[in-house]
């Protein structure tokens, strides 16, 4: 079975393994604070051109959303995103569990807009109970979207200026970041990211690593004892270096942005397989992740073959899947799904 | 420099490598779904004599402890410990984020009795205002304790029934679990846990995996939807096949006990060249930590040479330090110790 | 100033300001268990034909509706509500700082129906990643709604079989219970609320009281231990008696739908004068709360003279604004209004 | 039978009851935003001598303890407080429910020192692992203990320092403080306590009042949103006048102090009528918590005539017990409980 099902089926790229056993029997001090872990850090300051953020690494995804979102609210503050972002759906309710709601906005493919959390935050303050409404505190995006999806430079430089103008610091979701940024319709860079967000994390689980998410804290004010958030949820890797060989691996020569190009020429074949062939899409994804919308013999027959999932039903007799590549995913993967289509 | 600091200084044993490497390129489901995960699932079963167990697999022991202790509570429960209990002292308060109290009792040398348990669930009913006081809704002992040293069958078996007894649940944070399984002092194997225990926990991270602890739950009661906590604790490894892999490994050919066996020698000779020199230690463990009392100006020394941590102050020229022995310690460094010390 | 903006502008009805100073020198226990509060108990359980029914006071709508969901939910639970419920809008995120999420859909005029709760439920769990999203745990209605709507007797039934068909609770918070009661337009009594619900409020800040909400638990799963919940949220006041004196005097000869009856009357007042003046409604509500939608100079001009609420711009010169009137709304307050509209 | 069980068994002063009486048929707006309590804060601020500060009203002591709380620490850190401080014993962990861990300190008859707060913070940091452990965040201590000890103004003053220095807020529980500001034995004023606190609370629940207690926030620092944190706290009373009534009357003409006066003058004469029978005492108390030690037969007894409570245990035949008067004893109920004692 050759699967697309996300991109986080296979292992790690060769080179983190060849460093993982490389280094297995070396003693290092645990939780982060080795010398694997310190120069992954300054890798990482040169490549984000922020040579005074603070650079942290957890395991997971929804274990960095949490941990950071929970560092930066007050109890009775929420987070603006949009209702697809995963903190809102795919997070069973983590979000909540640390005592914070999603202050959910209906987004375009994906995406919301400088203009949508504008108001959001302005209708609140004008709102004469106020005080009985949950508070804006944090705008949460994903770039990529859940939806594959991009902001433009124009587009997140909009949000930057919305979230200072109203100090409400931006967390912008990486997950899929490799992807994003070597995208061939993205105009945005790592530099970008890293000049316009107050917090965002560079996803490793999804771009080449065993697992792992380096967090980049360039706001000042949310830097203080971040450490300890760390800890209390769970996150505190005792082997914190394995985390730190992976990411001084993935940023040592562009590693990781090399890698990531894979994914997206992959990606760009799916795509257009898919639409050559009249098939429309769920949304216009220029990343990894690809959703056309087939008929539901067709989703039936791949499935024998192929792994991929059922995103949504969108009419009685069709459904919109998702096929994802990785910076794994092997040319004659696509060539065998290509195959199948006809 | 030569590390005592802790058992999680290095990688994983070479066959946990060797696996990680081999299967690195295969597709599989993500999230536990996997049959390295299912296989592991299988063979800890089968060590624990529990067919009927259900077997999880998380990262870390703070996240374990948490996601095990928040499935199981009410909102006003708490739970009852020693003093000296990881959750209590070293987990920064994640207990407590996770909303319940450590209801702590003095331990002896890290262990708490049935008797000391018995007395605080009846003192709670006894009191009028019950209602206002947290209600003790589960007992956590660590397997062996945070002083190394063990619980005798005989303990466990009383802690259990009085447990039993007020139908409360008993967790066994068992994070050097194989460590106390293989103390030449134990009386108490595996099977025993699994029969005496409602759910507990088998340390990987300390005894030969890169990281992971395998969550058993032997009560059926705690069973239902737990994989549903795992992820609302950030816990849910998107590649869960790496922790299917080092447990299919460790619990293939009694791996587990085999290479944990290494630890307890190591550690014998740590205490024996103490003991044998005239110092005291803080507890009497037979297990991979020992603690002997050293005289300051010896321990700025050993520091100089050696990683290990200070434990605590017991006079003004005394103090406790903590040396670990692992699956992995070579015996030159035991040797290289035992030759600084004269 | 005439005040329409709630139902919470004055004191108690006269019976109960009589009865509390006449109470004012005996000694009693605290917390509920005294012999008022016992009282006021037997009277409830009799009104609701529920001689099994566990009844506790608290002093708020918002602390009651945390208190009875954190007692029911895991937590990975959420509750399905209206997006205009009173938990999913106006509590300061209470719900999610209890770590609970809302699984809010789209009402009509501020109601849910069956088929929804129903779609909600089976989606989920057709959902192949379901543990990775908020489980439903409980259903949660305002009868009234916030919008001043009713349920019929047939939508509620309904609504409760879907819930028990799922083995999820029904809650209904009844802050203004007794305006649903006592619309002419209502075919629901008191006793059917307590048939069809798990769990309820009889509202009394708002209908007759200074303070007071009376929680009804039918289903016995639901009552263990619930007095521990009230504590742990802060809720147990140290003279429970006075809720006791409030609920008793209220339940004593029918005096809490009598007087909530003067509500009806004067809100239909309310409602003629608009529409018969040809206003639309944001709700066509038959109860204590009306949402004339009016010119925004008429708003303007109807301030100077009288306190209501402007609820929501409907279009660039028209607002949706509420008039509320309670248990007290004296006729010459009405006719004071309608003088003022021409 | 005559009832000495605790301080909040009668309603109120009867002052309050004619206010509340007078004030019922006012329309006034809810939520604290009414002239009753603005006038209530003008009095308040006016007796603490703080212009300055911030006053806002809840309605009972947990609720108060754990707002406070919640609003002041970050996730990672706890409260210092004694081992039997109200929110360590006596609150259904409502503390640890809202995310945060006491750090609990032994008293001395319930009152803990400048220097073990000072210890406890200095050794938190200088634990090299201090990140993996709940940091100090606030000190909480309670004026009077409940044990009805009192701190010296050169305690108060050496504790505040010791906060100050270390940046730390000092939280003062005020429940009863009307009993301790009119002991003899109290060098202490309400000035003071406005002057070394960062925020208290002043108690009317037991101090005259049907329910209430008036949070008085001196430190700039913690001001902000404070309202949002009442109301996710379900603490925001909708007729909040009643409680602004309240104080406005307790703080016109002095009323607080003078009617706590009488709570002393009784407690004076249960503590002489025990100690000059040759009773021990559980903590030397000059508040109106009198805690006699008591044999068993006759606290049996007693308590077939009067209600007090059965504090604990001190040997197999002896209990302390404890007695409260409240600013309503009337000296017959003292003779009563003379009279019966010999």
């Amino acid at each position: 079975m050759i699967r697309f099902d996300s991109d986080y089926l296979e292992g790690a790229h060769p080179e983190i393994i060849r460093k993982l056993t490389e280094t297995n029997f070396e003693q290092t001090p645990g939780y982060g604070e080795d010398p694997h872990c310190e120069n992954a850090r300054r890798l990482i300051r040169q490549a984000c051109a922020r040579p005074d953020a603070d650079v942290h690494f957890m395991v997971g995804g929804t274990q960095t959303n949490i941990t950071v979102i929970a560092s930066v609210l007050k109890p009775y503050q929420g987070v603006i995103c949009a209702t697809t972002g995963h903190i809102n759906v795919h997070e069973t309710g983590a979000l909540e569990h640390s005592g914070h709601k999603a202050l959910a906005l209906n987004g375009n493919e994906g995406k919301i807009t400088a203009e949508q959390i504008d108001k959001t935050i302005r209708d609140h303050y004008a709102d004469a109970s106020f005080e009985h409404m949950v508070q804006p505190g944090m705008v949460y995006i994903s770039f990529p979207t859940e939806l594959g999806t991009l902001y433009s430079l124009e587009e997140l430089t909009a949000i930057s200026q919305t979230c200072r103008k109203h100090s409400i610091p931006l967390f912008i979701d990486g997950a899929r970041l490799g992807y994003g940024l070597t995208s061939k319709s993205s105009d945005v860079t790592l530099q970008d990211i890293a000049r316009l967000a107050d917090v965002f994390y560079i996803g490793g689980t999804k771009v080449g690593c065993l697992f792992g998410e380096a967090i980049v804290i360039c706001n000042d004010a949310l830097k203080k004892d971040f450490r300890y958030n760390i800890k209390q949820n769970g996150g505190m890797l005792a082997k914190g270096r394995l985390l730190g060989i992976q990411f001084e691996t993935l940023f040592t020569d562009g590693l990781y942005l090399k890698i990531a190009a894979n994914a997206i020429d992959m990606a760009a074949r799916v795509k257009e397989m898919f639409a050559s062939r009249g098939y429309q899409f769920l949304a216009d994804s220029p990343t990894n992740q690809q959703f056309p919308i087939l008929p539901d013999d067709m989703v039936a027959r791949l499935h024998g073959q192929f792994g991929f999932e059922d995103w949504q039903k969108v009419d009685a007799t069709h459904t919109a899947v998702r096929f994802c590549t990785s910076w794994w995913t092997p040319e004659e993967n696509i060539k065998a799904l290509e195959a199948a289509l006809d």
